[in-house]
């Protein structure tokens, strides 16, 4: 089996997955890649993951994920940074073991409006703190802080950042080395300002990930649940695909799928099937690196 | 009974009621207004319902909904512009029935996209062609057109047009007395630009109507469900009505909720409740101008 050689299995696609069960999928469907998810790393202890990532010969693409830091100040906020602080060191550790091209990028997932509250600006601005806070934590570890904008349909309970012009205005104020921001097809396809925020996010040098999955309506019950692999849904991947690879970004792309069906499935199936996807609808609209070729 | 004097029963709040028992709720909680759909219109037929309007004494502040015109040219799209300039007849016709200071206001749900495409631009540029065929008949009626945004989890199954941004960007080539924007709590209050949008809105001369109702998480089943009274949710009305009120706006502010628990209760306790939400979240932000007091 063989990958196409950018793409990289993002470990929720195969949530229930160890990390030497996600490591052996990969391997086994031709990957040269792998986004590392947070519990299954620690579940091993940060010791045996970074071996174990070394022994595999895969890149790490980016490590998921920190954030969920809306909530006031007191303790709970103070827990939460100096979680996303373990966060920035596991990515480090994470992606200096990887293979060549492995990219130190943690994923942020900022957080909803905190529970009983209306602040949605407050939560907001609460976003901006701690990135001054973990910033230089971040460039003291050669890390990127990625901020993801998610679908604003979870703007409430997971993420108060929804768009990628949002994202990218919170980022301003630093580096683009250790600010930059997630593009991830299902969160933003629906943006009517997609294509100029990708454009804007290039000129600043803020893209640090690609992540690519579709959407489909009905959407389930749990709407968390509502990813898809890529050419079951709306999304037109060529579109947004040539607008990410016009800026120049020649980095790995994930593929990250939240879907009870997939998860129910053996891991090597649907890492193949990742694969397949990947081929139909993002591949042809990639260049091919001579560095992976 | 008696009711805030500019607040509105949307007819989609007691969804199971013919046009006449809509009309006894509002009435008898004390209403001013009512926003009338068009199948209970339809229902008693157009004549009929004008003379029960007419009869009820209560201003008709929209008339919902027109749209559904993403459809590519073919006997479906001419079908669809057929039934939207009924629509607008049957706006105007309400209108003129309606007490004094009535709305010729047809509210826009603008379609999503077609079955089996993953063409959202060109879906987009589709409604700018439909309001550009549109616009003259609304002229002529003397209705003005009101492109609603809905929220993004609605972009791929019923509006392409998801942020009041781009309901103003579709707004722009038409006189704002023919081609205006609804602004709704529910699907706007997530966008961080909203603040800027509303004052754009006003400044543009742009708001023909304004709707309320809460939005919380988990969502239902049926997203399209997820409405709720106002103070159930994570809304910040205080924020959005003194926005929208700083514009200027004086008219109606309809209360829209589809929700399946509100629609199995007895419309007069939801015409009440209604009354008592707007009370404590809204109307201490509203104006009461002379004309209406």
């Amino acid at each position: 089996m063989t990958a196409h050689p950018r793409l990289s299995l993002n470990q929720a696609t195969v949530r229930k997955a160890t990390l030497a069960q996600a490591i052996e999928a990969a391997v086994g469907a031709g990957y040269q890649a792998l986004g590392t998810w947070r519990e299954p790393v620690q579940e091993v202890g940060l010791d045996t993951a970074v071996s174990m990532i070394a022994d595999s010969g895969l890149r790490v693409s980016t490590h998921c994920r920190g954030g969920f830091f809306t909530v006031p100040e007191g303790p709970d906020r103070r827990a939460s940074i100096a979680d996303n602080i373990v966060a920035i060191e596991e990515t480090a550790r994470l992606a200096a073991a990887g293979a060549p091209g492995s990219r130190p990028v943690l994923v942020l997932v900022v957080g909803g409006i905190p529970e009983g509250s209306r602040d949605l600006v407050g939560a907001r601005a609460r976003v901006a703190d701690a990135l001054a806070e973990l910033a230089p934590h971040a460039a003291a570890a050669g890390v990127t802080l990625a901020i993801e904008p998610l679908h604003p349909m979870y703007a409430t309970d997971r993420a108060v950042v929804s768009t990628l012009g949002q994202a990218l205005d919170l980022a301003e104020p630093f580096d683009p080395a250790v600010v930059g921001v997630t593009v991830d097809t299902f969160h933003v396809f629906w943006d009517p300002q997609v294509l100029d925020q990708i454009e804007r996010a290039g000129r600043e040098r803020r893209i640090a990930t690609y992540q690519v999955c579709d959407y489909a309506t009905p959407l389930p019950a749990d709407v968390l649940l509502a990813r898809r692999y890529m050419g079951e849904g709306v999304i037109d991947f060529a579109l947004l695909t040539r607008a990410v690879e016009a800026t120049g970004y020649d980095g790995d792309v994930e593929v990250e799928i939240f879907n009870a069906g997939v998860w129910a499935a053996p891991f090597d199936q649907v890492a193949e099937r990742t694969a397949q996807a990947f081929d139909q609808t993002v591949a042809p609209r990639l260049r091919t690196p001579s560095a992976l070729a």
